[in-house]
């Protein structure tokens, strides 16, 4: 028998309980729901108790002109840091994990390795950027896209909610738009450990995800225009049914990633008949189409097939087909080597652990792009998120806290 | 060579075009549109025109409980009069040919037939029915269905509009709830003329359509219920995707009347997806589906086959699905002798003419319960009604209007 060299850091579990606990009772409504719009006076609560935390574990907190919080334990040397982070906005009505697990985690991660005693040989830094889910200002994962240089600090402070206010507005509002200038640290690595917000990991019985890469996103609004005509009277070889044309790319889409090769997903989320009456034949019909792919030429090659299968609609129903793009992002691969270390912290904490690819967008996707970076994920139960229903047992919670830990001790070791 | 009998009667053709002008006119809105719904002011300026036609020609005007006016031009012979009829109720921003053309074509008839001292063996009516379209009363046809006996008259008059009002008290407020019990009088038989509403007609270049049949109608809304997944993070194989399956059913009607041996059409106008975002798999798909056929053994064989289509998908896709019936009519088989008459008076003013199938309801249809009945089309520009674009030249009108009275004097003679 070999003598198994195992951790002897452990994150503080109850501690890292009571602060999702805390944090998620931060912006509750007077009916219970928790919604914290960045950029909000419960976005402010949020950002004031975290920053607490931050100071009162000895970190110097810094706020950027995008509002993103960092919070710094310095090292004896002054190498770039190894960042944790993720973000503590939310959507509407939201579940209490989203973010905040990877927030919070990253303090935790620190707090451990002082109370351990552990001197680490650059900075570790943890950041809460600003809002990532975009469900108030447009683009989400904002905070992280202006650190990493993607989308310049003006155009991001104008952006404009539908309650009329501006990004820049409301940071300045809930003394929130530091001076700090975004992306000047480049951080040695980014780390971010999430709620998997998918069924993938509780499906497999797996207790981590190693996340390799994250999808590219493809998002299309398509209109069919065909002929508003009498249900009864008009005979079905003289139809131009734009829901029909509609119907015929929802079905052509599952088959086409069903018999793909690789992990390419595609949904028709939202669709719309004009004039949408029980005895007319469909006019139009809006529809979007969100395909997603980790692989670039894979994702290109959906985007292809659909355009060629909307080109042969055109022919076959006799409709006419525009296209608009609402949104392309292409797909990130984290760093190899990062991902390998997940893996064998998971292992070397006895947990199972698999490869895969994130669905979701993430402030991790942003960072990569400036430095190496990857993720871990947890189990979500149902895998339901963006709902107050999102839930993930404390005792992965605690296992995806500790495997950050042990990755974060074995890089700045 | 021989000598044809050509037809002696003519209708007054400018008088005709004239008069569904000046009944076009009437009710139009400030921006021009035609809007006369049943028992509102704009029908009350209507009826009261028509009426007053009808007086002009020397007929006695009777109104019933429901609201139908009905002209007599009495006879020698005190038989069942031949009853010719239609409405003159509109939909929202209508056109002027619908319906309109049915009765003023049944006046000009009798017109005729008095200018040129035509004495019938038995008396002519022009029946205009109440609230043929259903546009501000449900059900539609529904004075003509009272007249026939299909529906108690208390709850039509019961009937209530989205504006709160009953039809019973907006006829007694327009001063056209009468006297007369509708259907007292049953018709010899029932002939109506009525723009097609359809392309076929203008497409096979004929100038009449004698109306064999007329189409059952099924009318059912159809609810599939999935699971609302992330569109990214839920892997093809694990989805209940309601907006698919609702796709699946609509791709699958088109299949199935395309392929079926009669003239069967479906039409789904109508679809709904819930929760109807672009990164969200829909949990809930509602869409109704339109079936009709001239054949009931057909149109059932039609709903069946939905019906296993239906029991197919809730195994392969994993979704509940929930049906409610909202309208079943059987299909109308027209009196052959008259629709063979219809054929001889077309041929015999030289008109292209063919059999057909109305895929529209019509009075005419709820008349056929009581008395032998049929019904003369004339072409529609583009097949298009229910809309200010409704056109039919007048040549065509005219030509329906010469066999209608062809069909009257060869019935009362």
């Amino acid at each position: 028998m070999t003598t198994v060299e195992t951790p002897v850091i452990e994150i503080d579990s109850l501690k890292l309980m009571e602060r999702l606990d805390e944090l998620g009772d931060t912006g509750r409504d007077s009916e219970g729901q928790l919604t914290r719009l960045a950029a909000s006076d419960a976005d402010k609560a949020g950002r004031d108790l975290v920053s607490t935390w931050m100071r009162e574990a000895g970190l110097a907190v810094s706020i950027d002109a995008i509002g993103n919080i960092v919070g710094y334990w310095p090292a004896l040397n002054d190498e770039a840091p190894l960042m944790i982070g993720s973000h503590i906005d939310t959507v509407i009505n939201a579940g209490k994990y989203d973010g905040c697990y990877g927030v919070l985690s990253g303090l935790s991660v620190i707090e451990a390795c002082q109370k351990a005693g552990f001197s680490p040989s650059r900075p570790i830094a943890v950041a809460v950027f600003t809002n990532e889910e975009g469900a108030r200002y447009s683009p989400d994962m904002m905070g992280s896209l202006v650190y990493a240089g993607g989308l310049r600090l003006n155009e991001a402070l104008a952006s404009q909610a539908d309650d009329g206010t501006t990004l820049g507005e409301e940071l300045e509002r809930i003394s929130y738009a530091g001076d700090a200038v975004p992306g000047r640290v480049v951080p040695y690595a980014f780390l971010e450990v999430h709620i998997e917000q998918g069924p993938i990991l509780e499906k497999d019985g797996t207790q981590i995800g190693a996340v390799e890469n994250l999808q590219g996103i493809s998002w299309q609004s398509v209109t069919i225009s065909g002929v508003a005509n009498h249900a009864g009277t008009t005979p079905i070889h003289m139809r131009h049914d734009a829901g029909l044309a509609a119907a015929k790319v929802i079905t052509f889409l599952r088959e086409y990633v069903t018999h793909s090769t690789g992990n390419s997903v595609a949904t028709v989320g939202t669709l719309r008949f004009s004039p949408n009456a029980i005895n007319v034949v469909p006019a139009v019909a809006t529809f979007t189409v969100d395909l997603r792919d980790p692989d670039e030429m894979r994702l290109r090659s959906a985007e292809k097939a659909l355009d060629d299968f909307l080109a042969e609609l055109r022919t076959s129903d006799g409709v006419t087909i525009t296209t608009e793009r609402l949104a392309r992002f292409e797909p990130v691969t984290f760093d190899e080597g990062i991902v390998q270390r997940i893996e064998q912290a998971a292992a070397g904490r006895g947990l199972s652990h698999q490869r895969m690819t994130s669905g979701a967008g993430h402030d991790a996707q942003m960072m990569s792009r400036i430095c190496p970076s990857a993720m871990i994920f947890v189990p979500s139960k149902d895998g339901i998120s963006h709902n107050p229903r999102e839930h993930t047992d404390a005792e992965d919670l605690i296992a995806g806290a500790n495997v950050l830990l042990d990755l974060v001790v074995g890089l700045t070791s």
